[in-house]
Formats: C-alpha cells, sequence, structure tokens
C-alpha cells in the first residue's frame, strides 16, 4: 500500500481505464467515482472494483468508447442511454444537464438504461444537492433477493439514495442498499471458513442459514424483512420496468468479466425545493438538523463519510502497489 | 355490527361528517376513503377513525369546511394548500388534475401543505396507477420514530406509497409505514395488561422494552433499525421541509381533538410511463410479475387488499350499531 493523494489516484486510475480501452472521458469519470467512494470508506464501491472494471472493458462487456446521449421526450423528462458503458458517464450527464432543467420545471425525472453498476450512489445525488436540489437515485442491481416467501433472487440490492441541502453546510446525504447487510462480509466469512449470523441470508430452498457457502448460493435477507422486499420491488419497477433496463434476475454480473452489458439502470428524480409554492425549505431543514442533532448519540446521515473524505484528502488514499506498477 | 353495502356506508359517513360541520365535498371524501380502508381490512385507517375525526371537526382541530387550493409555480409542480382541513379533498384534487398534466410534462411533484391524517396512502397512489401513472406518496405523522441512537421521537411513522399499471390487471400497490409494526397491537396489549415482543419498541430513555405502557411512552423501533430511521428522516424532508409542514414532533396528534391543527404534509411524485423514451413498460412489468408469481408462496403486494375488498363488495362492511344510529 502507497498512500497517494486523490489527484495522484484519479490521475492513475484515469491512466489505467485508457489503457484498457476506455475513452479519456469515460476513464476520468469511473476514476473519479472511485477515487471518492474509496476515501468516503465506502471500499466495496472503491479501488477493489479496479480488477474487475478492467476486466469488463477488456472482455467488451462494458463498452469503454460509449457515449451517453440524452433526449428530452417531455419537457420533464431527460432520457439518458447510458449505451452500455459505464453508469458513471452517464450519470455524469444527468447531473450537468438537471439543475437548469429543475429550476425551469419544480420537477425532473432523469431515467438512465443499458447502464451498469453505479457505485456509492450517495456521491451523484450529493453533487445535486450541492447545487441545491432535493434528490433521489434508484437503482437496481444483479439478483440478490427474492420476493418475500420466494426462494430464488427477483431483485438486486437495489440502493435508495437521496440528498437535501442543509444551508450552510454539507448536504444530508442518504444510500443504502436494500439488504440487511452487504455481500462483502459473507464472502469474507465463507474466506475464513467461519459462521454468518442468523437473519443475513437464506439458502437455496428460501430457508434461514448461518453457513456462508449456502448464504452465498441462495438470498440476501432484505432489510426489515418482508417490507423491506416490498421495498426492493418498488425500486427494481422504478430503476428497470420505467426506465427500460434488464431486472435484476436478468443482468449479467456487476463483478466478472462473463456475459453480455448488465444494462441495469437507474432513475433520478431531482426536486427545487424553491418551486414547491414557498420560502420555507432552509429554515425547514435547520430546524430538523437541530431536533435530531440536539439529542446526544445521533448523527445527520453522511457525516461519517465527511470526515472520513476529509481525513483521506489531508492523508491521502491507500493505493494497492499492483495499481501503482505496471 | 350490521353489515351494510358501500353505498348505505359512504353515505351514513357522510352524513355524521355533514353534522359535524363538514361541508358536503369534504365529507364524501372522507367517507369514501374510510369505507375504502375498512373494506381493504386496513381498519387502523378504517371506521375506527370516525369518532376522532368527528370530535376533530366539532373542537375546529380539523376544519371541514375547508377548500384545497392549488397553484402552478413552475410547469412541474402542482402545490396544494388543505387549509387545515382533511388531507382527503386535497389528494383527491391531485388526483383529478395530475393526469392530464403528468401526460402534458412527464413527471409532477405535488406538495401538500397545512393537511393532516391521509389514512390508507395506497389507496391515493391506486387511484392514479389505475389512470395509467406510476406514483409515489410520501406523507407524515405525528412523532413516533426517534433518530438512531436518541431517544426522543422525531419523525412519524412516516408511509411510503407506491402504484403502477399492470396491463389488464388490477395495479401493484405499496403501502408501508416505516415503524416495525403499528401501535395498534401495542395498545391492546396495554390494554390487556401483556408484555410486546422485544424490538418493537424502546422507553423514554431510547433502551428496548417489552412494556406496553413504557413503550408508549417512547418511541417506536423503525423496520430494519437504523437503516429505517434513516428512511423516516428522507420521507420526513420530503414530506414536510419540502411541502412546507409541520414535523412529526411538531404535529398535534391525529387521534384526539386536542391543539391546533396537524398541519402535516405530503408529497406525490407521478411519472408517466410512456414518457420514459420508449415503449417498453408494460412488457416489463408483465416479465416481473411473472418471476414473482412463479415462485410459491409469494404474491404482488395489494392482492391480499384486493380480496378483501371483493368480499366486502359482495358481503357489506361490518358497521357498529353506534354509528348508524343517531
Amino acid at each position: 500500500m502507497t498512500q497517494v493523494s486523490f489527484e495522484r489516484a484519479e490521475a492513475r486510475l484515469t491512466e489505467l481505464f485508457a489503457a484498457a480501452g476506455a475513452s479519456a472521458a469515460n476513464s476520468a469519470s469511473v476514476a473519479w467515482a472511485l477515487v471518492m467512494a474509496e476515501a468516503d470508506g465506502l471500499k466495496g464501491h472503491g479501488l477493489s472494483r479496479v480488477p474487475t472494471y478492467l476486466a469488463m472493458l477488456k472482455a467488451g462487456k462494458i463498452d469503454g468508447q460509449a457515449v451517453p446521449k440524452a433526449t428530452r421526450p417531455k419537457p420533464g423528462v431527460l432520457a439518458i442511454d447510458a449505451a452500455h458503458g459505464f453508469a458513471y458517464p452517464a450519470i455524469d450527464l444527468a447531473i450537468v444537464e438537471l439543475p437548469e432543467l429543475v429550476r425551469e420545471q419544480g420537477v425532473m425525472a432523469a431515467p438512465i438504461r443499458r447502464s451498469s453498476h453505479c457505485g456509492a450512489a450517495g456521491l451523484h445525488v450529493e453533487r445535486l444537492a450541492e447545487q441545491g436540489l432535493v434528490a433521489l437515485l434508484f437503482a437496481n442491481t444483479p439478483g440478490a433477493i427474492a420476493p418475500w416467501g420466494g426462494s430464488k433472487p427477483v431483485f438486486g440490492t437495489n440502493p435508495i439514495a437521496f440528498a437535501a441541502p442543509l444551508a450552510g453546510r454539507e448536504p444530508v446525504v442518504i444510500d443504502m442498499a436494500l439488504s440487511k447487510v452487504a455481500r462483502g462480509p459473507i464472502v469474507a466469512a465463507r474466506q475464513k471458513g467461519q459462521p454468518i449470523p442468523e437473519g443475513w441470508a437464506l439458502d437455496v430452498d428460501g430457508k434461514p442459514t448461518t453457513d456462508a457457502a449456502a448464504a452465498l448460493a441462495g438470498t440476501m435477507v432484505p432489510l426489515g424483512d418482508a417490507k423491506g422486499a416490498t421495498l426492493a420491488m418498488m425500486v427494481e419497477i422504478l430503476s428497470a420496468a420505467l426506465v427500460g433496463a434488464h431486472f435484476g434476475f436478468q443482468a449479467s454480473s456487476f463483478i466478472d468479466d462473463k456475459g453480455g452489458p448488465p444494462d441495469t439502470g437507474q432513475l433520478i428524480l431531482a426536486i427545487d425545493p424553491a418551486a414547491m409554492g414557498g420560502n420555507w425549505f432552509d429554515e425547514r431543514m435547520r430546524v430538523l438538523a437541530h431536533a435530531i442533532e440536539e439529542q446526544e448519540g445521533t448523527r445527520l446521515p453522511g457525516v461519517r463519510r465527511l470526515t472520513l473524505r476529509a481525513k483521506a484528502r489531508a492523508e491521502g488514499i491507500d493505493m494497492p502497489a499492483e495499481l501503482l506498477s505496471d
């Protein structure tokens, strides 16, 4: 491991993706997203993705030369075709175009199809909140969660991300997958030959299991059990049925180079708080933040990430040696 | 109890609300919503509300003569002032106006302020899905859930409702409060002097409790624990901060006649699936429904309600004698 600056890490990743066949613009977009996720402590969406992203590029599973295109089928819709490329350049396009359109319309929907892994979803909505908007992002991912009562994965772990501006402070940022726990700890338990806690996963018959291998062959327990499975279906409808994307159970893996493009989807909804009929938003947000923060033991969502990010900016991020040498 | 037809039940409730000072239009709107919730088996939002609604009307806590007003601050926004009245007439106004606007814009936001208890939230989005739209409704309710790690209620149980059309069939309808369980079973346990299961509620110090009285004095555990508390905050921002409504911790109770109007809020987001850049929605929804229903032990969200509704339509609904006599 070597500690390197954000700029150095971004430049190096950009170089690696370009060498694997991605355009300069796409390489820079992906490099930024991975470095930020790593800095924010979201390592599952950070540098750990580099080897699989490179393999997917080389196999043509992700089109590194893809140019995302936006159309405007209706005044309130910016429809984006990610064109079998990385999700990040398509999302960047939405983030560049949306603020002006939202200020004109009050609300905009940006469906993104033929897309892929969108990484740390909070990073995307955070950039909209920094421009004064309230934003939601729904994304689907390869099948991991079964419909409640069933045993076969239909829905992904399907993150919901949300951000809202907080006047004079960093935005509130929420980003949660709908599985009770991430897949990472289960993979780690299998490698160590250890059991997993009950309640994390179900086996191929839909029965609770503490065996990590059986869990990985089965499905993930959704947060809040039946209600979480229902939320995962809602996200699947918003980010895939509406958008024209593959469902979780149809999508190829985000973590290997097998099969065609994942072609998953994202839906961004962005709202201008100044367009809701009155000028109350900043005051309301201050009052809400105060009601939370005055209670001991609480914090606003996103604060931990910002603390880690500031530390990483000051001290650099840990970069594995194999990513630094050719 | 007397079994009466929907029409008879609606007519009788309309009469009761009008006698308590509500306008004819408001009385009919509230009567419809309560009868439908009762028919759908959602008794906590059904006839059980009649006595408190009448008391709130008589005390002036709800303005029975309120006329909801809509303005159009931006092309994508229909901002509704419920004017300290019932939520239902304000929501009805949104449901009448939105379909045409959404078909023109692609997406619309309808923030509703100075509102109150919106009952079975799924009923509202279901009516939009029946007109071909995908719809989300976020609502806040009086304080019940603490920020994670805290002990004082800030957020309500804050339902998320969602509906999507399913070509040739009834729409998919999702409607979930963000507390792990409803308050009703805890009230019932206290009345019977019974303990409640661990994991339902926290006492005034934020510690887990199995004592029903301590639970009612404390806070409700959100679904999925920390993640659910974060979702409750997201709904609070969408349905109150954005909309210009009271937060859960500021709102007066929905179940007594004490204090001023609750002045809670709702936010409806409605999307035209035909405006997303392609003609895939109906096929995508059929494929998703099939992937769920082919698995034994599963069902689409909303199906149980529809079964109960059909039974109630055939057999009538149970109406307590005290609601039938003057």
